[in-house]
This record gives C-alpha cells, sequence and structure tokens, in this order.
C-alpha cells in the first residue's frame, strides 16, 4: 500500500513487534550492494525464514562475489510479497533502476545514516550505529530471534565492512562487543575478513595501484583527489565490483585530511566518494552537490567535465576547511 | 643476576606478585620495534610508575615515529635497574646489538609467541593471545592496577597491530571485549587507528607502490614473492620505520596462500617475512632456516645471492605445501 501518512520512528521493540505479525518479506538493498546492505538483507532473511516467514532479498544491481559465502543458503521462493523492508539505505534514490518502483511503498527502514531522508511507515534508525548490520543485531535481539551462525556471519560482514574492520570512528565499545558474540557462534570472520579487505583480483590490485601512482594533492596536501575513467576500467577489464572501498587509498598520506575518488559512470556523469580523517565534514559538502552520508564517509553524484567538477569539488572542500582558494 | 636455574612457567597471579614485590624495573623490547612490543613496553612502564615504581624502557633501535603519541609522557630518571622484564620477545637473538647484553639476566618474560624460547627465569607465556598486549592487559587486571586511559592508548595499539586491527585469526571473542574496555576510557581510538595503519609517508607509499608491482607468483600462483634491496631504499630515502608491516601486501592476491617479503639488511644477508593465509604452517618453514614466530606470520635470516635464497625459501613453501618442485 502507498505510503500516505508521515513517517513513524519506532524503537527496537516496535520493529521486533512487526517482524512477528508481517508474513511475506520482500527486503530491498542499495544499488551497488557493499557488505553492509548485503550482511543486512541476507541476515535478516535468514532471521525471517528461520521463525517460518517467506523472504526474498533484492537489489538493483548483482550482488557481489566477494560476498558469495552468504548466499550459500538462499532459496528463491515465490509468493506475493506483503511486507517491503529497506535495509542500509538513507534514501530512496539508492534504490536504483530496478528497485524504485518500490520508493512509495516501503513499510519499514532500518539504517544507520544520520542522513537518511526518512521515506517508510516505520523508520528504525540508529545514526550512531556503525552498521546497518549493528541496528539489525539489536532488533534480532529484541525480537529474540536466535543469532545462528549463518546470521552472525551476515553481521559481521556489514560490521567490518562499515568499520573498517573496527578502525573508523563509528565503531564502539558496544561494537566490539557485539563482534564478541557473533564470533562466540564459531563463525570464520578471519575468512570473512580475508574475503572482505584483502582478497584481491589482478584487476583490483592494477586499479590500486594506478589510484595510487595517480594521486594528485591539493590544498597543502590537505586533500587528494583521484579520478578513474570509463576508458581505464574497459581497458583493464575492471568491473564496478572491483571499485568498492576504494575511497579510503585518497587520505593514505599523512598530510591528507579529505580524500575524494571521482568514478566515472555515464559520459559527462561522475560518481563521488569523498572520506574525511580529521574534522571536516563531507557529508555536508557532499549534500551541497545533491548527496549525503556520514561525517566522514560520504558521497554526491556530479555532472561536467573532469576539469571542472575537479574544481568545484576543491573550491567546495576548500571552502568548508577554511582554506583560501587560491592555494589551489 | 645471571640466570642459573631452568625457566619457571607462571601464571598471572604470581607474574602480579613479582610486580609489586620489585621495584626498579628495566623493560626491553625487540629490535626493528612493532606496535606490540612499543605498546606492551610503555603500557607496562606506565603501570609501573602510576603505583610508585621506577621503571625505563629500552630498545636496540629507534623507538618508531608513528608511536610518537605513546612516548608524550615518558620521563628518563636515573636509578639502578633491578629488575628485567622483556616484552614481546620469543627469543633473545630479537633483542639486537645494543639489547643483547641482557640476554642472560632477564627475570620475566611476557609474551605470545609458541615459539618462545623459554629465556626468561619467569615466563608469563599466553601463546593464543592476539597480543603480549593482551596478555600485558590480563596481568595488569590481574595485579589490580587500574588501567587509565594513558595505559589503554598502549595496549590497544598493540593489540590492533598484532591482530591487523581484530582481523587475524588469532582475534578472539577476549580480544573484542579487552577492546571494549579500553575503548570505554575514552581512548581516541580512531586516531590510533588511523596512525598504526592508514597514515603514511610519500616514501612508505613509493615502497608499497613498488612492492606491488614487482610482486612476483610462483606455485601456480600460490607463493607470492617479493624483494626489497638496500639500493631501493637508498634511491628512495625509505627507513626501515616505513617498512613495517609491509608483508601483508605479498598475500592480497586470491590465489596466494602464502606470501613472501625480503628485505636486504647487509650485503647477502636478508630478513625474511613470510605470511600464510591458508593451511601452511609458515613458523615450521622458517624454522628450518633458524628463524621462528607465529602460524600465519613468522620470519628468519637468511644468507646469500637473491636468486639462490629465492629459490631455497620457494622450495622450503613447495615442500610443506605439497606441490611438486617443477611447477616452480
Amino acid at each position: 500500500m502507498k505510503n500516505s501518512t508521515p513517517p513513524t520512528m519506532i524503537n527496537y521493540e516496535t520493529a521486533a513487534k512487526l517482524l512477528h505479525e508481517h508474513d511475506n518479506f520482500c527486503i530491498l538493498t542499495h544499488r551497488s550492494p557493499d557488505g553492509d546492505t548485503v550482511g543486512c538483507g541476507f541476515g535478516l532473511y535468514y532471521a525471517l525464514t528461520s521463525i517460518g516467514k517467506n523472504a526474498c532479498v533484492l537489489c538493483s544491481d548483482e550482488f557481489p562475489r566477494r560476498y558469495n559465502y552468504l548466499y550459500g543458503e538462499y532459496a528463491g521462493k515465490r509468493f506475493n510479497p506483503g511486507y517491503i523492508i529497506a535495509v542500509d539505505i538513507a534514501d530512496t534514490k539508492l534504490l536504483g533502476t530496478e528497485l524504485k518502483k518500490y520508493a512509495d511503498y516501503i513499510d519499514l527502514c532500518i539504517d544507520h545514516h544520520h542522513s537518511n531522508t526518512h521515506y517508510a511507515k516505520n523508520m528504525l534508525i540508529e545514526g550512531d550505529a556503525a552498521a546497518a548490520c549493528e541496528v539489525l543485531y539489536l532488533l534480532l535481539e529484541a525480537a529474540q530471534i536466535p543469532i545462528t551462525k549463518l546470521i552472525a556471519e551476515c553481521l559481521y560482514t556489514g560490521i567490518v565492512t562499515d568499520s573498517g574492520c573496527f578502525k573508523y570512528p563509528a565503531t564502539t565499545a558496544e561494537t566490539h562487543l557485539i563482534a564478541a558474540k557473533l564470533i562466540n557462534t564459531g563463525i570464520p570472520y578471519a575468512y570473512i575478513n580475508r574475503q572482505v579487505f584483502e582478497t584481491k583480483s589482478k584487476q583490483r590490485i592494477a586499479i590500486e595501484s594506478y589510484a595510487i601512482s595517480h594521486m594528485e594533492y591539493y590544498l597543502d596536501e590537505k586533500c587528494a583527489f583521484v579520478s578513474i575513467s570509463n576508458e581505464l576500467l574497459l581497458e583493464t577489464g575492471v568491473k564496478d565490483d572491483d571499485l568498492e572501498g576504494l575511497a579510503p587509498l585518497t587520505t593514505e598520506l599523512e598530510t591528507v585530511e579529505v580524500g575524494i575518488l571521482v568514478k566515472e559512470r555515464d559520459k559527462g556523469k561522475f560518481r563521488v566518494s569523498m572520506r574525511s580523517v580529521k574534522n571536516t565534514d563531507v557529508s555536508s559538502i557532499c549534500s551541497k552537490f545533491g548527496g549525503g552520508g556520514h561525517y566522514f564517509a560520504a558521497g554526491c553524484m556530479i555532472e561536467g567535465t573532469l576539469p571542472d567538477i575537479r574544481m568545484k569539488l576543491l573550491k567546495a572542500v576548500a571552502s568548508v576547511m577554511g582554506i583560501d582558494l587560491w592555494v589551489i
């Protein structure tokens, strides 16, 4: 049913009740899926099917090969979806081409983005959680659905993906306590970490090598910028899959405070990933270009020629960092 | 006093008593110091001085710049060392040139290496701990010495260094529970992680870039090999400091099971770091060359020409992996 009333902010207990009350769940993950949306989607799927519900997990793009270990027990089953849940989706724009038809019909949103646009009937948002999977963990506890090893693998995958394996500021003591409980279910966490962080295809290694050697530094080396063109992707055989998690490379140099990674999507259309490692809120910068995200990690889409968009982005960063433009 | 009796394996309670009974502590860290030996050394220093003891921390090499945030409260004070403690040192060979004079006089060893050679009067060894700092955490708890924010910064540094920020198999649920407690003291963990893992000098970025583009693959791409010569270090201005933690780069390709990083130390003398990410015990391989370490991470020194030692190492790896030599 199309959403007509304003969204309701709900707590874990209410969300838990909603899971038990309904039966045929359709779980939506975001386009260009990462470990958190996939982990949250499949974690929720296994949890719901474990208590006898029907469920399916959908995405506008293909599920990444990197997380193949999570899809093994997934069983496609035909049923009429009755209840639609979006996981780790801050804005319906992120549903992508295939799933945008659901935008006005989402019953429940489970997310951890402060910038969430509150598009669902019921919103379970924990802006300070390290990952959507952390929110799902607390929800499953509230719903008293036992966290099996299979579910734990999904949740751990999402948590390590979004927290940079407990490195980033969004990590809390609570994140570690949850990790301890997930590890106690017997998950192969070292294998998962290798899949998420350390297993690279030759193409991925090539694209990282390219990014490192083509990194440009601006604003007194406080800002790094690198762009990946479509031609380069074609040349090297690198797939979109291989590009996930490339943005942290931009902030490796010790002087850098803001890193910008720009990927061409269509001719003249670029996807921007911005990372901050000090006191700059990149979510506020990206929102100026119609994007959003977190304080330390955000993104937006931008159109123009590469030199133009580079200048636009650097100006926006310089202005927020309080740096005179002539330094560029 | 020179050690003359066989070493005694002790538990946390006995070790705690030893800390309270003595007064003038000399803490030894290993040569080519990493975050675990430094974190353990300074963590113990701050703990001992907090209960009114004299202490100093020594190393044959310079303490790395990367961990500068740990040295701030360190105060040099003259006293006669009465009790000698080695931290994170598996073998007295690792004391290095300056400190080898202490080899026969070590009173207490705090370590987490299964391969420890048991050289001290009293041995507190927890082979399954993710880091020497994890052992120290449990020791300080047993000694009822409050873990201040300053001490927590040291312990967290060691734990994340040796566990690859909770990525590697040595991490346990206990490691996460300790991390949660350390984070609750208010340490700037995201800053620490950035210092340990993500802050790189231009030289470091250059050497990583070199290593990635010069990686050689053998044994059906199951083994990666890369060497760093002294000439290259001179050319690029890279210091030993910049080389810490380079070995994991060798196992990034998805097919690789064993990675070998070889660094020239003196002409014809090489330091070998070996990493395993599957079922090969590299500690057993390195011990054949007089080295040691852990199942998944080990090292040794080896002499010869580069082509010679490459062949020797690959043969040893092939033999343990059960691969026919002709595949090389």
